[in-house]
């Protein structure tokens, strides 16, 4: 059995996003395992990444990940779709290259995973922002597992953004039930929330499509991606108890922990404010 | 919505194997899509085909699929590990070309597919023929998943000739114990049975493995694709109640039947006898 040293057992994980999207991931990681310590940084004075070049995207990553691996992460999880898409081989390359003994997931791959182990009838839906579905990145995961399953995308707008006003109203309720009536017409028994917003709207959702539809998150197959990391080789925690998680961010502190909590359903405590590459300048 | 016609809903569906092993795959199918209708054609003339050459094995796939789709069906299935690593692209390639609306399936990805989605570790095990495992065709269908996964491949020997003998006694449980016992001492937590032949022992591969080891059978995970196929496609059958199956052997029927019922656990009724290509001449 491989077995990695307590010393890089003990390290935290590193999770990523421009924003608060990616605490839904955390909150997962931290359900599902919660003997790991985790390090997050949002990169919120540059968000939405959904307005920049998949260059650009890529280009801030690559410092945040150089930040990350500056705290001696032991694994790196890119929880946001559109950095995911734009960034995830030119992150693999920079691993490989320099720290080979630290992975880097992503949020695609392990929700296709998921999505064609759940559906019966062989049709999925995803829903995601126009950056993630213009990518096709969930259509080509899905076909890499299964080509024989049918899948039905749909381009959400700002939901996202819509979702993090937080005003939960029936324009919202209207707008959800409008992005879910081509998944109802294709008949689809299973649907990604490919954005780490949505699950914030899942009740709606689940409600749109009926009970029998199985909804799959980024956070959930991921969490379970990491432990299959930790896992096969040997670097989980073996410490007793919880965990300990902490928060870096290029932004306003104050704003990203005003906005996290709900995206966390935990509490966040302390916000430590950090420069990146051109952030301060941005 | 895509739809097919009332007619061609209404076809069987095509399974294919050498002998008894892939009825464990038909019993999942009649269990888990009992509205179909099913043809399946035990090539037992010929058996075994894991001491053939994968080229022998390819050119007597393409024979019993030519005799099944002159019966009118509307998916093939190929339930044997050796078939599906040996003849699975040139299949394709005849299905492509001729019967462009009917796909074949195999035994390998569907498998491979549950067992990540299962796994909570990242480590997998896999027991097969000595044949099958020499393809390290589950390995690499398990790679192209989820890179993150580990696999242990054990060949089990003569394991399914035992089994097909029928006696269950100390020696077999002994040598299901040595086969357990590499995944064991690496860590598994979910196990694939990649010989259709293996779901007979499964108690005692369970009780080698203990409660907490996920076991993945052929059957299962192929008539779920098999449910993704008909589904995504409106091929599947919207008859009432129970759908037939009937029974096709290039061998000796009586010898067929014999054997058969415990591998079915279904009654098997009449078999029909037909003679393929070289089959007769063997």
């Amino acid at each position: 059995m491989i077995e990695a040293s307590d010393a890089v057992r003990g390290r935290p994980v590193g999770v990523f996003d421009s924003g608060v999207g990616g605490l839904t991931v955390l909150h997962e990681l931290l359900v599902r395992l919660p003997h790991e310590d985790y390090v997050y940084l949002a990169d919120s004075a540059r968000l939405p990444y959904g307005d920049r070049s998949p260059e650009q995207v890529a280009a801030f990553a690559l410092e945040v990940a150089e930040e990350l691996l500056a705290r001696q992460i032991k694994l790196l999880v890119v929880a946001c779709n559109t950095a995911t898409a734009a960034a995830m081989p030119v992150l693999r390359e920079r691993m490989v290259r320099t720290t080979p003994g630290v992975e880097v997931l992503g949020v695609v791959a392990p929700a296709a995973v998921q999505a064609v182990a759940a559906t019966r009838r062989g049709r999925v839906g995803v829903l995601g922002t126009p950056a993630t579905i213009a990518t096709g990145a969930y259509a080509a995961a899905i076909a890499a597992i299964d080509p024989f399953v049918a899948v039905t995308s749909v381009s959400c707008g700002d939901l996202a953004g819509r979702i993090e006003a937080g005003t939960i109203d029936e324009p919202l309720v209207a707008e959800v039930r409008a992005h879910c009536a081509p998944l109802r017409a294709a008949g689809v028994d299973a649907v990604i929330l490919g954005c780490t917003h949505y699950p914030l709207v899942r009740p709606i959702i689940q409600r749109m499509l009926g009970p029998d539809t199985a909804i799959v998150t980024s956070g959930a197959p991921l969490a379970r991606q990491v432990e299959h990391v930790l896992g096969a080789r040997g670097l989980d925690s073996r410490a007793e108890g919880e965990g300990r998680y902490g928060f870096l961010c290029t932004g306003e502190p104050d704003a990203f922990c005003r906005r996290g909590t709900r995206f966390l359903q935990l509490p966040l405590g302390a916000v430590e404010r950090v420069a990146l590459g051109a952030a301060v300048a941005a």
